[in-house]
């Protein structure tokens, strides 16, 4: 199972499972200088972590972000400086119940990757799903954590605008009010209707997929490689690689199947202040593989989590025709969860490219 | 601009403008062994190939490959087999019209990357799109063509499942008609909506977007791997480099958002053969980001191309206000060509996974 | 400061500085069912391990390593099962003198990568050279421990062949003895002729530099690849990456310069068990980059450390003449502990290769 | 064969054989904006090309380059300007003498790869050795033309200084030399001892070994990263990727191992210009992976070529024991036509450093 990192210049490389002691991450590449704390940090993890409303997983996880290298402390003892050398983040897994899946080890969970993970290694660590845990993701958003610092201006935010066929009303979209609710939804008045909708789901021991929408503003133009190191390309690469994402989008995605050449194209003016300005964005930001200086725009699909209480037809190990019902504590909706996750990827894949144009240290404006 | 490479041990690289005296690849861990054609490599050029019908671009080019490395003939005089050495193709341009495009060397199209690569390399190849021309896709096919050789038992194919807001019906899908008109439909009862469609777009110069599907057959179960080297991962990855895509789905896509997890996991049976059978492929043919045996299926939508010829606002080089029409002869859909572009990206990534799994030789079973 | 991982398939980054809290190592692509005790990887890194003679540093190290990921535990409770997932190392700091290094935090050591650290980065961590110290290798020796139960049949030992102007007779050559003396001399007559000369050059604060000798048996034939992916080409690459070396040979090495086309080449025959013999082993073991089952033989040139206690000419961050002393626990003679870290490169730069001809599962045999 | 590609923002591709129809090279990563003329390229080429001597082989090879993609012509139509896409240039093979080849097809010539190419591929290209021919390194010389460019103020320039037992005596070192004898030996008084012990090499149809030293100037201090992305860790990996190279030393070598701290370390003062000095260069230019800005210097041994007249023993594919002389045109001393060869792998090592620090487009000063 190698490849376990991905980036070119900003390199994350994440390991651990659910269930061993720990799980973490390295980045390689962090410029030196870089500042931060350690609560900046444990902030996207917090947003992350589950137990934070009946919506989401019941397991409880501190999820305390340890960083073990590649800083020095400033004078004022908080503040934390990288020095350019590998940036190596740990979390220790406190709640690890293993006894929930004991009876699963041998038994194929339909729409899990069990079956694909013994067919391609010969064992596979069962525990909470062992390595495509989504726990792993927490690894990420440290990652992100420090991606977002690298490049000056940039910010990156997401929110859910999908859960089953209850979508958000686009002009409502409030920024303001994504961190108000328990969905990361940006229009308040979809929450009560995805409150009554998740209960039901719920209480069902069922489980529903999701769309986030993750837009990164203050994206420096020229930023991105045409061809096979497109920025779009790496956005959607490293979306796709989140668990349980089906689909990915940027700017327009499928919707642009149905327009003209007039409506999707962007047309530009010169501004006042000498700039040139887009008149759209059905691009999201993103031309030929290289930002445009307007925001980067992308969406993704997450089906929902095999995990569900109702009695499925499967296999096991041996050869033999099982029913499986997944217990344990499980989310009715994943996709809440992929918020953060979502933003720390995009955030890294624009690090790395803007340190392929800006170079390795990022010191040589 | 570094990475015209992808892969990790079918390694391909890409190179050339439409305006230049050649473009071609460089298809590098091609294992030894084995053995084609250049009438079977030279049938995918043809299947891309413009002016083969009045809805794609009539630029006249015959895109003849030539192979100049890396194999040996064996007795026929015919038949090439790799030696394991770097398989280097080259088709030469021959209809190249550079007066055509001399207009726009200031000017930026809106919707193309002109200024996206001003902005980057302050210097671009106006002609014909330098590197982000579509013919740079000639050379993925050709690569493509020796990808499909190294799995046995592969079949790629693809169809053309929506333009505009005209879609196929999944009832009728026969692939044995694919070939049989010139959009590559897998329905018949579409073709004479889509001409009629598209004749309405082409006159109009104007263009409009499609979607294409992928399904890939004999796929062996247990290629691919979690997290960062995710067969989905790589197969999102490859579609997005293609010129114009903004969207990719793995199975259900963006409809697995709408689903419950009774609805979306695959449930499994033994089959009377003793091998496992899924019930459904929501999913896919991927979990996990590993392949399970069944085909592997995934969705890009293309967007309309901005050549068009309706004037559209802009601006130059200069900063001034500009209106630009793109005259040339351009495709009013260029989701059609896009469809054995597609197939020759998902079989080198299966062909890549699949020596991650067996090893760079292929020797070793 | 990107770059902090090696190997293709058998993928090692490394982490970590030696005044942080600890540092460690991701080895990503190991096989799954590999089967190890933590005792077996302790054993390398107590071979390395400071303080075992007066011959090296006095810095005392505990460098106990704990194995965080990527492992099930056997029913025995002590053997640990690769599952094929990132195996993540740690080996904490316990022996910090900050002290020691305060004076030389803005003072440029002569020999030392201060002064480039600083050109490049603008920043450094002067506690115990930071990241360019050679605790850094104690997370490869981790490492290696986990390549050497890659490749079936494999062993890699090393020995010290030169220290300053004194070389082991050849002749003498006993594996035997390697152990057996704290230099890993193979030539128990050398024995005192170091300890008397390194005794020496100890009392008077001095260092001195050293020649290794890699021998690896058991690389199966085969691996390996031409042009860039030569074995030896990535033995010498990791050999270079082991601080203070300034030189690496293949075989005869540098000796080939003198040698005629007769004298070099490695004549063959078939032996009584239908299998090639190699009459000798000039090439040491690869040709064209490739193994040819011989065993692989590999040299490696240390420098003398520059700290010292002489006084030598440097200057300072703000531009001063200074003298620098370097205070401190430093080895005289960095070659000795350089034995089991040029082992475990070259067992990396092996079990990499094996993977690239087996695959990353290493099941398809 | 996956691995023909070296470098990670300034990456070259070869591919091509002796005996097929061309061969070439595709250097991605070359920033925009670099000018350069076909005949300052050809110029490297006609240093390496066969023929030009009794000293080397009489294979007849115009070697001429050809530029296909990845600039414009100036409008002087002379200088091309990169336009940051890949540059691919090809170099047609007119020489083939097939012939010559065809009884060691099935015979393995001692000290050469043909026995670990068949054991690890299957199959092989028997003629002039295919892939692992010397003319691959036409390639590199090419790329090495273009890396030169790419770093301002760079100078990369080799010499021979050893030739079987015979070494140049430094003290009479004189670049102004180099390039007035056959040898590209900077002591115009070791030039009669080369010719006249080559001379008898020839004519006995042996070959003999050599050392060549690469020195280069004007590397800007900073460039190169610690630990596994040394700038003299890419240095040994490209020169040990060298047909028949053995050994690889960065300044003082292996010379190093007989040193002490004090006389190996350079001591450094603060020069008049306040900039600071370097008093001697023991170090080759390179501390911690990282430049000084010193000149860089290498030094690296190639082995006698194995194609000799006398007869050696073998063994063929069918596993007989057989008697192999091998004819044809070879070098008796293949180490001279390295000099520009190993000029191109530094010139390549920095410029690849140079833009990792720099960027991918170099614009961004």
């Amino acid at each position: 199972m190698s490849h376990n990192t991905f980036g070119h210049l900003f390199r994350v490389t994440t390991w651990g499972e659910s269930h061993g002691p720990a799980l973490g991450c390295v980045v390689d590449g962090c410029p030196p200088g870089i500042r931060f704390t350690l609560a900046e940090i444990q902030a996207w993890l917090d947003k992350r972590k589950p137990g934070q409303s009946r919506f989401v997983t019941q397991r409880r996880e501190d999820d305390l972000v340890k960083v073990l290298s590649g800083v020095m402390l400033d004078d004022d003892g908080e503040t934390m400086i990288t020095t350019g050398t590998p940036v190596s983040m740990l979390i220790e897994n406190t709640d690890q119940r293993s006894k929930d899946y004991g009876e699963i080890a041998r038994r194929y969970r339909p729409g899990h990757a069990d079956y694909a993970y013994d067919v391609k290694y010969g064992i596979r660590d069962y525990r909470g799903g062992g390595r495509s845990s989504a726990r792993e993701t927490a690894a990420r958003v440290a990652a992100g954590g420090l991606a977002r610092k690298v490049v000056p201006g940039l910010t990156v935010r997401a929110a859910l605008v999908q859960i089953g066929k209850h979508r958000i009303d686009r002009n409502n979209w409030d920024w303001g009010t994504v961190n108000d609710n328990p969905f990361f939804a940006p229009d308040p008045a979809i929450v009560p209707v995805w409150e009554e909708y998740l209960d039901s789901i719920r209480k069902a021991g069922s489980s529903v997929g999701a769309v986030v929408e993750v837009v990164a503003e203050g994206v420096p133009a020229g930023i991105g490689a045409p061809i096979y190191g497109k920025l779009d390309q790496d956005i959607a690469s490293l979306l796709m690689s989140i668990n349980a994402v089906k689909g990915v989008e940027i700017g327009e995605g499928f919707g642009a199947a149905e327009l003209t050449g007039e409506d999707n194209a962007d047309e530009m003016r010169m501004g006042n202040d000498g700039n040139p300005i887009f008149l759209s964005n059905h691009a999201g930001g993103i031309l030929g593989g290289i930002s445009t200086g307007q925001p980067v725009v992308a969406r993704f699909a997450i089906k929902p989590t095999s995990s569900i209480l109702t009695e499925r037809r499967s296999i096991d190990a041996d050869g033999n025709n099982v029913d499986v019902r997944t217990k344990g504590r499980h989310d009715p909706c994943v996709g809440i969860r992929a918020v953060p996750i979502g933003e720390a990827m995009v955030a890294c894949a624009i690090a790395d490219h803007y340190l392929r144009d800006r170079g390795q240290t990022g010191r040589l404006k």
